[in-house]
């Protein structure tokens, strides 16, 4: 059985927010202390590790829900299907639907009834949830969608990854900067007249790693101890990400049956540019290849880290022509691959 | 394909909570107006309706997580299964891992992680996700458990359903006498001896009902208006759960081919005495039938509704022979059934 995307959507925020809007922020480190270095210096090296010039943020009077709501209906109608037809909703992220300026995550209901509320879907049988995975999310939500349409539990799966970290971060944090707001979909089906999954992989490292990312109060001394923001350990994550997702992917790529010189792009989350281009490097070096020319899209310098958002965004735009000289064809294999809190890692080998 | 339950476990926390310990309390309607009644008088109507006389808090030192790592324990111990041979964890829950006092849910990392961690589970495969699937979360765990191991992907899954509603609930809103925690697990293997998931079925209703559960302020008007906690229409819940959840159950025990006369226990959410009755009245009056004496056994009285903890604690109560009068023996064919936030609906004919 073929298990294909037959539409994908994603919903880009209108709110740029550039570099130097950080200027004036109060940026303090784990122990409440000032930098030795000025803004100016802290954002220039920023800008030359994560690549990020600009990040997005949704606008105040849309949540998490109603960016995912807003991409769905665009791979809704990418994939020309009914929505009445769709046996799953599965929507990745890691904090609920968050209200600038309230610090409580809403989850009741799931994001996935507030996005088949929203679409207006009357079919009982569209079974609605919402998945915690980290930033890999959205590559999860499409291995169990694939599960489901193997097993025959499903045949058409909508899978939306959708997170509004701009509310979620520490203003006191230097790596609040890295994060962003947006919102992907596809829609996923059985026996498409083209794409099919060929391999996937997941991995979750839950021992000295599980907590490389997690939620603490802010790194200002007179700020609120229980408010609690985004946290990392930036460089235990790059360490890992950098051993473990090549790995991971050459599993992935391996038990595909395809060759590591017919993989025509990989879309990665958009984390940080120094770290992919490093897990790309050594993806290839286990092969005992150079890393080829554009094989890499990357969306981070205009639309920073949106968690689960980042890698349905980042193809959706390939696949429409709309980021630079990449594109994808039918026939083309690609990987799709992540990393993020479980710290879980995922990866999927794709024909288009 | 045989799936069925190799081990259960549950923890009950130790803290009792009765009704009289709500004497004192200060309830207000939803427009913040003191009720005619005193608090003795609504008390009584409470207890008449729900069923509910005591439930049960988790200490302040334990958080959601903890709960169903200790209930993990257990099952796993039960099954006599090798932990690292677990390919997934599926924690189900709503709100996170909650600090009393706090009122920010933790979901970073996932509940799941969390647990694996607590588990020392090293094996990276085995993967750990989080679902948010309103109080059937559990019951809709088990049915994804067994898609992947239909489809290939796992032989041996970790299922938790834990919550610590008590946390999260308004001091003034006379609902909050339902919720409990605890948290509730089992073991799902493919070709176990015995015990064979026979059918399966799911719905979310998301237009008008989407919102009969809502997150919300205090009914107290000097309350601080951004702290959110369960609302609930109880009158709208009640007549949809009557009218949704019998014909669903029904659909699911006629695509399992046993007959009604042959299921020996229903396993159903614990929301509400009265209202589980009524549902399993109408359930057999679809079959032309009484209903049997005995074959819903009930923890609510003791335990209130701890959400997607109540069925597999349930469940695994009267599999030890801790209930009462009410036993399961292999061969037995059971259901469980849920309904709850989302609003969702499911149900799963097992035979034990």
């Amino acid at each position: 059985m073929n298990i294909g995307i037959t539409g994908t959507g994603s919903y880009i925020p209108p709110v740029i927010t550039k570099n130097e809007d950080f200027l004036e922020h109060h940026f303090l480190d784990i122990n409440g202390s000032h930098f030795e270095h000025e803004n100016q210096v802290i954002i220039e090296k920023f800008q030359a590790i994560t690549g990020i010039a600009e990040r997005r943020y949704a606008p105040p009077e849309l949540k998490t829900s109603d960016l995912g709501y807003l991409a769905s209906e665009k791979a809704i109608e990418e994939a020309g299907i009914d929505r009445e037809e769709i046996d799953y909703i599965i929507f990745a992220h890691n904090f609920g639907d968050l209200t600038p300026g309230k610090i409580q995550g809403d989850t009741l209901p799931s994001l996935a009834t507030r996005v088949k509320h929203l679409l207006q879907i009357r079919n009982p049988k569209c079974v609605a949830y919402d998945m915690i995975f980290g930033c890999p999310g959205w590559v999860e939500g499409v291995i169990q969608a694939s599960a489901f349409i193997k097993s025959g539990l499903a045949k058409k799966c909508l899978v939306i990854g959708g997170e509004t970290l701009s509310r979620i971060v520490d203003d006191h944090d230097r790596d609040s900067m890295i994060y962003s707001d947006g919102a992907g979909a596809a829609i996923l089906e059985a026996n498409p007249s083209s794409g099919e999954i060929l391999s996937h992989a997941s991995e979750t490292y839950a021992n000295g790693e599980a907590y490389y990312l997690y939620f603490d109060k802010t790194y200002k001394e007179e700020g609120c101890p229980d408010t609690r923001y985004i946290k990392m350990h930036g460089r235990k994550i790059y360490e890992f990400a950098c051993t473990q997702v090549p790995r991971a992917m050459k599993e992935c790529l391996d038990s595909s049956g395809v060759s590591i010189d017919d993989v025509k792009k990989i879309f990665i989350h958009q984390a940080n540019e120094k770290m992919d281009e490093a897990i790309i490097k050594r993806f290839y070096r286990l092969y005992g290849r150079q890393v080829p020319e554009d094989i890499m899209p990357m969306s981070i310098h205009k639309l920073g880290n949106s968690s689960v958002a980042t890698v349905p965004t980042l193809y959706n735009l390939v696949k429409n022509g709309q980021l630079d000289d990449h594109e994808v064809n039918p026939g083309d294999v690609v990987i799709f691959a992540s990393v993020g809190a479980g710290m879980n890692i995922n990866a999927v080998v794709y024909r288009v």
